[in-house]
């Protein structure tokens, strides 16, 4: 077996939580999206950080590749052991730390999940917004930079992780930030490791920033004729100051597809669902302010989500979207593939983006978080039909390139893993080297999640 | 003369623009705070970027320093050429490039200053909000991650840079982020640069988020019988989620110093300065709840600014608390240090100050960004007293043990500099040494801003 002496060496002291089973191995070789299975030689279930830097340092000596596993959500095969060795699933490092109330901050572990830490905060009148949809790991949302339905107001994990806790490649240990909110020592070694996806360190612990419950809540759909008077309605509600907590776009196709997979009844056209959160005054005061908006752009089909339990469901359905997509056309994968433009450039790249979904002809549903300039494709192909996955990403590539073309980035949130990589050098020019140096400086062994994110070959 | 070869090599092509006159160097060997002054072997003043690649693949070639200046008004001396070499004026690099209204974007150069950005921005609706008092330059407030007094609503220097055109150590040049709202393509290189204090390249463009001026400002002092009571009134502030714009601290002491100075009546106690942005209903709304907020605490003397005139004659008292301190002793100087705390410790950190200062028999006034957990204390020492500047950095330095000891960090917003490396150890442990590791990635030779932030040398 590859790297046998590293992993008899970790097997010492991680007695059978070190995993072989062909079972285990392929559960952790799987993905979300259309990646084929890639199987690590192992599966490492780490405790604590002291196991996870020493199961690191044992990999640094002998080149043993170690690729962290948060909840397997990713979209673009950030967890897939692309170069075999080990996968380390962060699954049982899942204990909240500390909540911190007073200081509006949460301690945990990497393995917690988005839910589960939204459980415990229930009581607290406290909430930790960073919203992809899926109920992924923390530490996994932290090391791809998620974002999502909340971050038109509340930010990305840029913005919501304080501190870290972080392997090094060579088994150091170090604490990054502080509890400070703000702080001007020194390098952000925070911001740096998130977005790395595990290719410059291990997370093993996060100081999260949390928000305080909204007094007021309140949430709507509502459906324009084309989708150019959603983008319009959405330019002009930032425009005009409105303070949305959610704002996102779902085209006519999706919402077909909501109304045969829910059972609603929704009209077959472009709709925005909103969110506005503030004290009881201040969250009307958006919502009428935003009322009028749409109004001036004829939207129509207006509803009020009023209860907790509507609004439950509206983002249930939102957030299931893609699981919908799949399930109206059986026997498909989805290659989901993001960008992310200036605001005024939106209109323009729906456009060009629905035209070549037209042309192409594949199922292709759009969604998107518009308050951000981000929105999704989500390509509908064939398993195993070689010619539709050709097809929908070279699709991805020319929605990629367009994203560039008007001032954006490749991706919004979904990240680089395997899929983007041959787009960075044309995002990043030489910038693209520079992650490179870093990465050689932080991982000279190239043991960390390997053939992600940068080049190291000369 | 030192580094006389790379010094020629340039002036083929800077003429008259790289100058070694004593005058322009003792411009730029001066400082706002208490550091020798040290003199650059020349100034050179560049105005494309072309020119900064140049002018640092020239000094890397030939080891000699290159350190960036702004408007020169740190307080940490980041911007004193303590290596020699070239301190590298960017004032003539002071054109504002773009401004994007629809997407809320400005692009600069480096040497632009706050407030002649917030002039041009005057008419459009829209406003950069970063307000760290002093007219610094965006460049400079970008490479020591400024923040100040509406960082508790708009955030700081890292919140708000989009994208940065950098000139690399060894001339190269880069260009970081983009147009769209969010990326997670890679490693962020923006907020790697940001707060770099010019040791792991020069700014040479920067690409800024900005927000919309507000329909409806309120602003009001109010006074406190005691410190505690002015803090736990920012804490309910924060608890109850009303959003404020501004809210600063000033103590009895910087109060009686404004009477003196400004020619104020205002009593002679603990102040909070408050401003708040919104609607004309949720300004007043959220003015309104901090009323009743002060009442609970006891706060009196609650005098509102109810014309932009007021305001703008509060915030300037703010903005010159500095020099109204400097002035209140006669021919001192001022060691200005700045910690930040969570906002649980703020009270303890400022009690434990004041009674640390009392001790020490030199004027300290506090004042501070207090919805950050961040203060400043202006400790005002006779100009050549050794022992008074001596007894000032003992002080400094406690304080900066005192915020790490309650999980605060050693600078909100003043940056490291040559004041504080000598902590540096001791609030990021091994992680200093890893921004070291990066360091040496980018600027193997050192030239970039040498001695700051990050000890090369084994």
């Amino acid at each position: 077996m590859p790297h046998e002496t590293a992993l008899s060496e970790i097997e010492t002291f991680l007695g059978d939580r070190l995993v072989r089973s062909k079972s285990d191995r392929a559960l952790h070789g799987q993905n979300e999206a259309w990646f084929p299975e890639m199987l690590p030689d192992a599966v490492a279930y780490p405790e604590t950080t002291a196991e996870v830097a020493r199961i690191v340092g044992i990999c640094a000596r002998h080149g043993c590749p170690v690729t962290p596993w948060g909840a397997g959500s990713s979209l673009e095969g950030h967890a897939l052991a692309a170069g075999g060795g080990i996968s380390l699933d962060m699954g049982r490092m899942n204990r909240i730390l500390a909540i911190r109330a007073e200081d509006m901050q949460a301690v945990v572990q990497p393995g917690v999940t988005r839910r589960a830490l939204a459980r415990e905060l229930r009581a607290t009148g406290l909430m930790f917004p960073v919203d992809p949809g899926a109920d992924a790991s923390l530490g996994g949302m932290a090391a791809t930079r998620a974002s999502g339905t909340t971050t038109v107001r509340y930010g990305t994990m840029r913005d919501n992780v304080m501190g870290l806790e972080v392997v090094l490649a060579d088994g150091r240990v170090i604490r990054t930030g502080s509890g400070a909110r703000k702080s001007a020592a020194g390098y952000d070694l925070t911001g740096l490791f998130v977005g790395s996806e595990g290719t410059l360190g291990i997370i093993t612990e996060l100081t999260l920033r949390l928000h305080g419950q909204p007094e007021a809540v309140t949430a709507a759909t509502c459906a324009f004729d084309d989708f150019e008077a959603a983008v319009a309605t959405v330019i002009a509600t930032i425009q005009m100051g409105i303070r949305m907590a959610r704002i996102e776009f779902v085209d006519e196709t999706t919402a077909a597809i909501f109304n045969r997979v829910n059972g609603t009844a929704l009209p077959e056209k472009p709709h925005l669902m909103v969110e506005f959160h503030g004290s009881a005054r201040s969250a009307e005061e958006d919502a009428e302010r935003f009322g009028e908006v749409v109004a001036d752009h004829g939207g129509a089909g207006f509803a009020w989500a009023g209860t907790a339990e509507e609004r439950n469901r509206l983002w249930r359905m939102r957030h299931d979207a893609y699981r919908a997509c799949l399930a109206s056309r059986p026997g498909c994968i989805g290659l989901v593939t993001d960008i992310c433009v200036p605001i005024s450039k939106l209109a323009e790249a729906v456009r060009e983006t629905r035209a070549d979904i037209a042309a192409s002809g594949l199922p292709g549903p759009i969604v998107g978080h518009v308050g951000d300039g981000n929105f999704h494709a989500a390509l509908l192909i064939e398993r195993g039909n070689a010619a539709e996955l050709a097809t929908a990403k070279a699709l991805a590539h020319r929605m990629a390139e367009r994203a560039l073309r008007l001032g954006g980035t490749i991706t919004g949130e979904h990240g680089i893993g395997l899929g983007k990589k041959d787009l960075m050098a044309l995002e990043h020019g030489a910038g693209w080297a520079l992650m490179a140096q870093i990465k050689r400086a932080l991982d000279p062994a190239g043991i960390l999640n390997p053939g992600k994110v940068v080049e190291t070959k000369a």
